[in-house]
């Protein structure tokens, strides 16, 4: 038996000598019933103390390679079988397209269509209006580490051990407190941690739908919203966004025509279009859904990033009927690889998504529940949001002065928005270009966006795309607005 | 406006002040249009500094409680509203239970049952054999806090922003490494990463189940996986376990008269019988189902927990044919808080498990996944391993030990598990007892088990409780037996 031992590898002797045993087993080189060298005999061949030779048989064993029998020696065990990778007779006894629900299939073939449609082949020197996600360059990385440090060392074993599926209750009166500034006074019961908004969404359809129910959405909504809702078998139906929010008018006549499971809602600066509804507006839209009992489900993903005008409170704030669950989130501002969101709701619904939760997920990440608890109590989401409050709305400026500056004067409309990250840019080409078309134009001229039909249900209502400020920095965005203007220059109706 | 300004309290001054004028906003003491004083002024009366004060109603306003002009005076907000904690009239406008989904119903039903059977008033004094996880006593925190720390310090923003949806790539490759051990070999892009096995084995629901499908199961099976094929609406198809394991003949009818989604069983440790299926049987469970194309949902949650006996390989080491879908998971082992657990699957049908992901949740915890795959790398995992290997082959050792000698020698029965948690008790009662009522009588003698009904998705077998090694310590056990053996000699049928 040839071993080869690298002593200043980084992988343990012992598992050294394991691997390669067990790929000898594998390739044939040693057989069934093939006697091992007895440990004390190979340690002294291969110079090596005794023990890590008989940690490696252990690891061997353990892993079904071999036989031991106590006073005796080791023996190869018969029975090793092709796996997996290995080539085979029978693969493919399952054709797991025909095996899918249909669901699964409709996910699946979304995927590959949403993947098609942003697989970009993005330029080193392209400028991204496309990600959604927060800036790295602001990821407060030494006060999470300090938080996480914190946290293992007072109740390191609590947090590493299953925890309350309703989420850690420090992080929850936290997250009861930060509600709080934004007019939702709620108690820590009324709140249920999930693994990001996308999950307290996917529970909250869980909840209030079965396939075939109507839910009422904004049209354009957010993207992933869209594969979710018919990944449950619902049907969408769209209600137009007008420069002041979605058409109340519309909503009234579709509510009383048909049962909605629910409205999905992002009063907030809109993703993607950026827009703020009013205070009206939002009374209006819950009286709506308060007289059809209708629940709303209000996603105020960038609650914190609000930059000009009025602050207007969400609609969960005015929600003296229990009607509204608010779906909050971290990852707009903070440490988005944690998944961790939240929902407001009342408790009898709380308790219902809890039933839910429990026997799909048993409970979320305690760990980063408890670190992001300290975060908060210490002080440092406030300072944080401060902080990228203050970057994304001098970003936010230098878009809409970009914009301003470089795009044609004729044949291209965009949203202003009070906060968040996006904006929503309308263009009228000629000829008539779809958005998929106008995006590859673009794209050729070193900028990215998101073309805009991935956010209807349905038919989008004209050639537009989508513009986020949080990826570029902020001295790239007049550029990235400069090519934007060359680019749409040249297709645009003068 | 009276502020009381605490120096030395953990909540930092800015938001003392923002927090006393919101109360007394919220409280009427402030009303709309009311003018707040000039943050100069304020802060020379409270004796801070401006930017303490200016700190304060910058949050005030982000919060909408106040308004504020460029120089001018800021102003109390109108149109506060009474918020879901007030008083209200219209509380109760939905009734969150004729809202519920029917599945939602079930799940909610389902989870006052659980909860009822295990809700125990357990004294500080009684043992406690019921509990799955695993002992805090030997969770490495200092190992886990340097990987937290080593993976932080080297890529914090990459680990805390949105990651790979299939799960951390390291982290993949280090499960692939494991799995190799037991004889399964496959590629990262085999492995999905899950939040939980539960959740893995949601996933797997969401892709092969629809509503009014058959499962099979072993019965009893694992306790949690009744109700969550109860939520997706699966008519849960029972197959006894026999001493050796489930029973292939009653399983083989099975298939060849009713169309199955899938099996899902537990061939290691089986939860909560503790049997272990031999190689033979594993044989012939596999040709059954692959000559059906029924897909196998193996779940070896307690993989490394082998103690006595030859290894048996997973049947998923076997699976030529790529049927079999293997759940994978940490927490039996370590971290039960972090949920990272793994599913194995083909290629085909990662990829459509990874679609419904990626509607359904987006993405994992990726600074958990980063932290584990260090954990595994420097070979922290394999020490645990052995660790806590040792250290529950005591407890079972002892727990066997203690049956024997405490358990009447007539009227009961327990199986000899070869590793894992849990063991399996029926008992023959006088007059007839049904387990929740033997359940409560063993309670009353300082002993807390598992009523075996949990683990049936029909009517129980027999009166039965399952115990488990995992919570009590090691000295603990003995004496756990000899109460079991006491209680259990007054009912026994002798």
């Amino acid at each position: 038996m040839l071993l080869k031992i690298d002593r200043n590898a980084a992988i343990p002797i012992h598992r050294q000598i394991a691997e390669q045993v067990a790929r000898l087993v594998e390739t044939g080189g040693l057989r069934a019933g093939a006697r091992l060298p007895a440990t004390r005999e190979l340690a002294r061949k291969l110079g090596l103390n005794r023990s890590t030779v008989y940690r490696a048989y252990q690891e061997l064993w353990a892993g079904g390679y071999i036989e031991a029998r106590p006073g005796s020696y080791s023996t190869v065990r018969g029975r090793l079988r092709p796996t997996s990778s290995a080539p085979r007779g029978g693969e493919g006894r399952i054709d797991w397209g025909r095996a899918s629900s249909p669901p699964a299939r409709r996910a699946y073939d979304d995927l590959a269509r949403v993947s098609r449609e942003s697989s970009v082949g993005v330029g080193a020197r392209a400028i991204n209006f496309s990600t959604l996600s927060a800036d790295r360059d602001l990821c407060p990385v030494d006060a999470l580490k300090r938080c996480v440090r914190a946290v293992l060392a007072a109740r390191g074993k609590e947090v590493l051990d299953y925890g309350d599926p309703a989420g850690y209750p420090p992080l929850r009166e936290a997250v009861a407190r930060a509600m709080r500034v934004h007019g939702i006074s709620i108690s820590a019961d009324e709140i249920l941690i999930t693994n990001g908004a996308q999950h307290g969404l996917e529970l909250v359809l869980k909840l209030l739908t079965r396939p075939g129910a109507k839910v009422a959405a904004e049209s354009p909504t957010y993207a992933l919203a869209i594969p979710l809702f018919r990944f449950y078998g619902l049907s969408i139906r769209e209600v137009p966004m007008r420069p002041d929010g979605l058409d109340l008018d519309i909503l009234e006549k579709r509510l009383s025509r048909e049962r909605m499971a629910l409205l999905y809602t992002v009063p907030n600066f809109h993703n993607p279009t950026g827009i703020t509804t009013s205070q009206a507006h939002r009374e209006r839209l819950l009286a709506l859904c308060e007289a059809r009992r209708v629940p709303i489900v209000e996603d105020g993903f960038e609650e914190e990033l609000k930059y000009f005008g009025k602050a207007v409170l969400p609609i969960k704030s005015m929600d003296a009927g229990g009607i509204v669950i608010y779906l909050g989130t971290f990852s707009k501002v903070v440490f988005p690889g944690l998944r961790v969101a939240w929902i407001v709701a009342p408790r009898e619904c709380i308790r219902r998504l809890l039933a839910i939760y429990r026997f799909c997920g048993l409970s979320g990440n305690t760990l980063s529940q408890a670190a992001l608890a300290r975060f908060c109590d210490e002080g440092s989401y406030e300072e944080h949001v401060r902080r990228v409050h203050k970057a994304y709305r001098r970003k936010m400026l230098a878009m809409l002065r970009g914009l301003k500056q470089h795009l044609p004067a004729r044949g291209v409309e965009w949203t202003q928005p009070a906060g968040g990250y996006t904006l929503w840019v309308r263009v009228k080409t000629k000829p008539p270009m779809d958005d998929l078309r106008l995006w590859k134009h673009l794209r050729g001229e070193g900028v990215i966006v998101t073309p805009g039909s991935l956010f209807f249900p349905g038919r989008p209502d004209g050639t537009c795309f989508r513009l986020s400020v949080s990826g570029p920095r902020e001295e790239e965005i007049d550029e990235g607005c400069r090519r934007l203007g060359r680019a749409l220059a040249r297709v645009v109706e003068g």
